[in-house]
């Protein structure tokens, strides 16, 4: 199986021999199941996660409903808050997909990037660009109808709409499963 | 003006006089009045901003009107998008107090961090705590009500309280001005 995770890095950094086996050794990369829950509401963690194959969520229980609002995949990391500001976590994170991560706990990342100083350029590189889609996501939330920010995913992040279940888009978009199924409806009219 | 840039930076990281030397002749600390534009609609940009003082802020002009939507104070980092995917800048930026800012443009990065690589950790640092504050700016946003917002903003960031007009921080909150005025006033009624 580690074969797998060094296909999918090899993509973006080049490791030699020895450098695999200290990575083996610190075990960050994990192969998860569909709906395997990686952190629950409550729970206290030291860990993030980077999506090297596959797609996860977090998601907030509001009133008794699931409420999707991040999506991440390929390449994408998600840094809890609670890592940070060490307090319980107020969402959970799960697999949506079968899914292979790099999974770092916050204490020990100094270790790995000593032990293999390679994988802390892998690690941060993409920080300033996953940095500003963040805040332009936010900015887009605030600033656009539902109907615009399903648009904007039609064209921005199309693989979503094969890969997340209609309830979850529906809720990580603010609208309830009904809204997207009109504006779905609406937007197919006014193309055909 | 340049000792004063050099005493913010000192809280963060200790530089020799040959870095500070190095620094100045970067020209990447920039001392800017209230109400200074940064970047407009419509511009193209390789910039990045970070506050050292003061306060800038995002808004877009959506039918003639101001939004707010991201506000930046000390230590903050603003990447714009524009910057990533290389087109026109969707929104503006401006100076909310005098500031003083390190901006640095995109293409010369890796040049100042080869001058003076201490300055590379002072940039990077703070990027995967910029990151997961962004990330949960979003899931509060989606997830709370605008009076929820206002009671974390008081929590969490009160010194906006005083520092950005009340117009910019109710479209920040996505609330009109007259909602903001009756959430603060039931607040007060319920505190009193």
């Amino acid at each position: 199986m580690e074969k797998t995770y060094f296909d999918i890095i090899s993509k973006y950094i080049s490791l030699s021999g020895e450098e695999k086996c200290k990575m083996e050794a610190l075990k960050i990369f994990h192969s998860l199941k569909k709906e395997t829950i990686l952190l629950k509401e409550g729970q206290y963690s030291n860990k993030s996660y980077l999506v090297l194959q596959g797609c996860i969520r977090t998601y907030y229980i509001i009133d008794g409903e699931e409420k999707t609002t991040a999506l991440f995949t390929e390449m994408e990391r998600l840094s809890p808050n609670c890592v940070l500001n060490k307090k319980p976590s107020k969402h959970f994170i799960s697999c949506i997909e079968d899914s292979i991560l790099a999974i770092t706990d916050h204490n020990d990342e100094k270790e790995i990037y000593k032990k293999v100083p390679k994988i802390k350029h892998f690690f941060r590189v993409h920080l300033e660009y996953l940095l500003a889609k963040s805040q332009y996501s936010l900015d887009e939330f605030k600033t656009s109808s539902p109907e615009q920010r399903y648009i904007s995913l039609i064209k921005n992040r199309p693989e979503l709409l094969n890969r997340v279940p209609q309830h979850q888009l529906a809720s990580y978009l603010g609208v309830t499963p009904q809204s997207l199924s009109r504006i779905r409806s609406r937007i197919r009219k006014e193309n055909s």
